[in-house]
């Protein structure tokens, strides 16, 4: 990538995602009401799509290698409130309302364990 | 990867990163005083012992294909306060204690700007 491009997509107003080797950007969800971070997905063109054009969270599920609308099996859905792009435009953060817990476990949030020197240990709400 | 294999990595105590076909996690860098979320990079194992033997948080550089201590050049280091893990265990978040601006362009978290229908529109800290 030239300087220029370099420059126009860090300061510019145009949105030029950049996919990484495999078509995808990283997306991280947070809730809108108190930015806590409830999930890390990845997108592909075709989740950006859907999700702009419908305002809930799809992702492109590595997986099974289809596209994913979140909840669609839990209703658990993501509505999306704001997105936030990043300086090389390689990561989104989705500022969503949650329908649900976000986890497929039922927690509120993926990230419901912290790395102790000893293992993993749950944490609180 | 058998059910017993999904149960003990989601419910466990033991930390198993898995690691995807590159060998990468996700890692999501927040700042501990309020949770904002900083930056997102890539963790290979090497990145993971670094910055658990240092404190400090160091990615793998997906375009440079090497170590790379965040801050090695400009200073603004992050001290991870603790970490997070995800049900899959394929994520991480990284709370963090910046020594500085985050961003190479000098803003405070790489998510400087917001998608809107128009492109993209600098957002205040």
């Amino acid at each position: 990538m030239t300087d220029t491009c370099n420059e126009q997509r860090e300061h510019g107003s145009d949105f030029l995602p950049r996919f990484d080797a495999n078509g995808l950007l990283t997306a991280v969800v947070v809730d809108s009401r108190d930015g806590v971070v409830l999930m890390v997905a990845f997108m592909d063109a075709e989740a950006l799509a859907k999700t702009r054009e419908t305002g809930l969270a799809h992702f492109h599920s590595r997986s099974r290698g289809r596209l994913w609308l979140k909840g669609e099996s839990s209703g658990n859905v993501l509505k999306v409130i704001g997105t936030l792009v990043d300086c090389d435009q390689d990561a989104l953060i989705l500022r969503c309302e949650p329908a649900g817990p976000t986890c497929h476990t039922g927690a509120r949030s993926c990230f419901y364990r912290a790395l102790t020197d000893e293992g993993l240990a749950m944490i609180g709400d």
